[in-house]
C-alpha cells in the first residue's frame, strides 16, 4: 500500500465510551448542567478523539503550509509573490501574527516550504524550515491545472509526513498557511466541494475594493470552468484547482488522524485542505477541531460541509493558523475543565432539587 | 467628598491619542489591513485604556463578588441556599470553574464575602476570603427591597475599595459572582436600567424547565411591581431590586475606570453590576471589556445598553467570572500583537499595490 492508502486505513472512529466516561463526569461537576457550554462539548471531543478522559493535549505546535500560486498572474491580489518567501523569514525570525498568538497559547510553530517560488535553502539548511518543495509554485488554474495527480499526492504525503514526524513531539497539531493568492484556490476548493457559487465562496482576501472583487469572482468561475473538477474525487479537486500547501495542510489532518491527534483547523485555506482530507476520507473529520469563523466569505460554506461549528469569532482574516492557535486556549480549558473541577461529591456541594 | 464621589471624579475618558498611536502601528504590521480584527479593536482599547501602547496588562485577577438573596423564599432556583457558602470553599480550593479557567489565563482568583448568608469566618482568619460583607443576604425583592440605600453605597463602597487595595499587585481586573437566585435581581436590574419586559430579560438561571421558567418571570414582574426601581438612580435601582455582590461588582468597575485599568465583564450578574456602575457614571463604560455572551436571555439586551460588543460566544452560563477569565487570554493576545508583531518595514515585507 501506499504511505496515503496506509494512512487512510489507520483512521478509526471517534472512541465513543471515553467520549461517554468523559460526558458522564462532566455532568457531576459543581456546576449547573453543561454550565460551560462548548467548553463541556470541546472536552467531550478531545475524549472522544483520544480515547481517554484525561485526554494528551498539553503540547501544541501549529504547522504553516507556505506554498505560491501560479493564479497571481491573473491579478487576484494586492500583495506581489515575494511576500510569501518574505512572511516565511518573518514566521522563522518571530515576528508575524502566528508567532505571537502561538505564544499565548504555549505552542510551537513549525513551518513547511510545500511550493514556494522563493529560494529557502539558507532556512532549510539552518534546520528552521522544513522542506517538502514539490514545485516553486503552482500552475496558473484560470488557465489549466494547479498541478499533476501525481504532485497531488505527492504533497498530501508530504503533510501525512510532517505529522508522523512530530508524532512523539506533538499532541494537537494546528494547521496554517501562507501563500500569496491563495484564497483564490481554496474559494475554488470549496466551489467544487460543496457545489455553492464562486459568487458564494470568494472574499476579499487580503482586501481587495469592488472593482477587484468582481475580477476575482470572474477569476474563480474561470477557473472551475477551464477546469471542471470532480466533487467525487478529492485528489482531481486538488489536483486542478487546490495548492501545494492546501495538499499538505490535507496531509497533516490525515496524519494526526491516523494518530488519534485532534487537529485544528484555521481559516479559509485550511478549510479547503480540510475539505480535501474529509474528500479522501470522511471520517478524518472526527479529528478536526473548527478553531473560528474566518471574514472570508467562503469559509462558513466549508465548515458547513464538514459538519462543524467554529469556536471564535473574532472578525480574523489572516490565516497563518492564527485562529488555530487561540483556540488550542480553549483546548487547554476543557482539558483543566475535566481535570481539575471538582464534583458535587468531591466538594460536598449540594446538588440541585429535582 | 465620600469614596463614591471620590472615585466617580477620578473616572477620566479615555486617552485618545494613545489609542490613535496604537492603530497606527497596528496598520504597518506584516498583515492585510486589519486582519486579527477584534483582536486589534481590543489592542486599541487596552492603550485607550491605560494611556499606553505598550499597556501594562500582566497581572490579572478575577475577583468573584459572593452574595445571598432572600428572594429564593420564591422559589426561583433549584439549588439550595446553602451552596452559595460551600461554593465559597470550593473556590478557595481552587475545585470550581472559575479556578481552572484562571489558570488558563494565568489569572489569580480573590474571594469577597459580600453578604453570604452562612459563616465564611474561618476562611475570612486564614485570609482566603476577604470579608466585605454588609449582611447576610438581602431582603425578599418580591415583597420589598433588598437593602437601604446606605448599605447599597456601602456595597458599591467595598467594591470600591477591594479595586484599589489590588492597585500595586493588578493591572487588569474581572467580575465574577457566585450567589443561589442572583439571576433574578438581575434580570430585575436590567429591565430596571433597560425597559426591557421581564419575559425578555428573564432566563433559566441554573437549569429551570418551562413551569419553574415561568414562574421566575413572574417573580421577576412582581419585583419591579412592588418595587418601582428609579432608572435615573441607580442606587436606587441597586437598592431596590439588586444585591450585594452586584453592588460589590459596580464598585470594583468603578474602582478599577478610576485607576485607568480594563475592568473583564462576566455574564449577567456582572453586566448588572456594571450597568450600576454606568448608571452612577457612564465614562465608566469606557473600562469595561465585554468578556462573552451568555445564554442567560437578559445578557444581550444589558451589553446593549452598555454599547459592549462581546467578544467570545461559548454558551456558557456559569458565571464566577469565568468568561472573564477566559477573555484575558484575548487581552493576552491584544497585548503580544501590539509588541511583538513586526512592521512591514522592520521585517522587510512588501507591502500592498496600491
Amino acid at each position: 500500500m501506499s504511505v496515503l492508502e496506509e494512512t487512510i486505513a489507520r483512521i478509526a472512529p471517534r472512541d465513543k465510551d471515553a467520549a461517554d466516561r468523559a460526558k458522564a463526569r462532566l455532568e457531576q461537576l459543581t456546576m449547573p448542567h453543561w454550565a460551560l457550554g462548548r467548553l463541556l462539548d470541546l472536552a467531550v471531543d478531545l475524549a472522544g478523539i483520544t480515547g481517554s478522559v484525561r485526554p494528551t493535549v498539553t503540547r501544541k505546535t501549529v504547522i504553516v503550509m507556505a506554498g505560491d500560486h501560479g493564479v497571481v498572474a491573473e491579478g487576484v491580489t494586492k500583495y506581489p509573490q515575494e511576500v510569501t518567501v518574505q512572511m516565511v523569514a518573518n514566521f522563522v525570525n518571530g515576528g508575524a501574527g502566528i508567532n505571537a498568538l502561538a505564544r499565548v497559547a504555549g505552542a510551537g510553530v513549525t513551518v513547511v516550504d510545500m511550493g514556494v517560488a522563493g529560494d529557502v535553502t539558507d532556512l532549510v539548511t539552518q534546520g528552521k524550515v522544513v522542506s517538502k518543495k514539490i514545485s516553486p509554485g503552482t500552475g496558473n488554474i484560470a488557465v489549466g491545472p494547479a498541478m499533476s495527480r501525481e504532485d497531488a499526492i505527492r504533497s498530501v504525503e508530504a503533510g501525512i509526513d510532517v505529522a508522523l514526524t512530530l508524532r512523539h513531539s506533538v499532541d494537537v497539531m494546528g494547521t496554517g498557511d501562507m501563500g500569496i493568492g491563495n484564497t483564490t484556490p481554496s474559494a475554488a476548493t470549496v466551489a467544487a466541494f460543496t457545489g455553492a457559487s464562486p459568487e458564494q465562496v470568494t472574499g476579499r482576501g487580503a482586501g481587495l475594493d469592488d472593482s477587484q472583487y468582481g475580477h476575482k469572482v470572474s477569476v474563480v468561475e474561470k477557473i472551475l470552468r477551464v477546469n471542471n473538477p470532480d466533487p467525487s474525487d478529492a485528489l482531481d479537486v486538488l489536483a486542478k484547482v487546490g495548492g501545494f500547501e492546501i495538499g499538505g495542510i490535507a496531509g497533516l489532518i490525515l496524519g494526526a488522524a491516523s494518530m488519534r491527534k485532534p487537529v485544528v483547523i484555521d481559516g479559509l485555506i485550511s478549510t479547503a485542505g480540510a475539505l480535501v482530507a474529509h474528500g479522501i476520507e470522511p471520517r478524518s473529520a472526527e479529528y478536526m477541531i473548527a478553531a473560528h469563523k474566518s471574514v472570508e466569505k467562503g469559509h462558513l460554506i466549508a465548515l458547513n460541509h464538514l459538519g462543524k461549528k467554529p469556536l471564535l469569532d473574532l472578525e480574523m482574516r489572516l490565516g497563518e493558523g492564527t485562529g488555530a492557535a487561540l483556540a488550542m486556549v480553549l483546548i487547554d480549558a476543557a482539558f483543566r475543565i475535566m481535570t481539575e473541577v471538582a464534583t458535587f461529591e468531591e466538594a460536598a456541594v449540594s446538588g440541585a432539587e429535582q
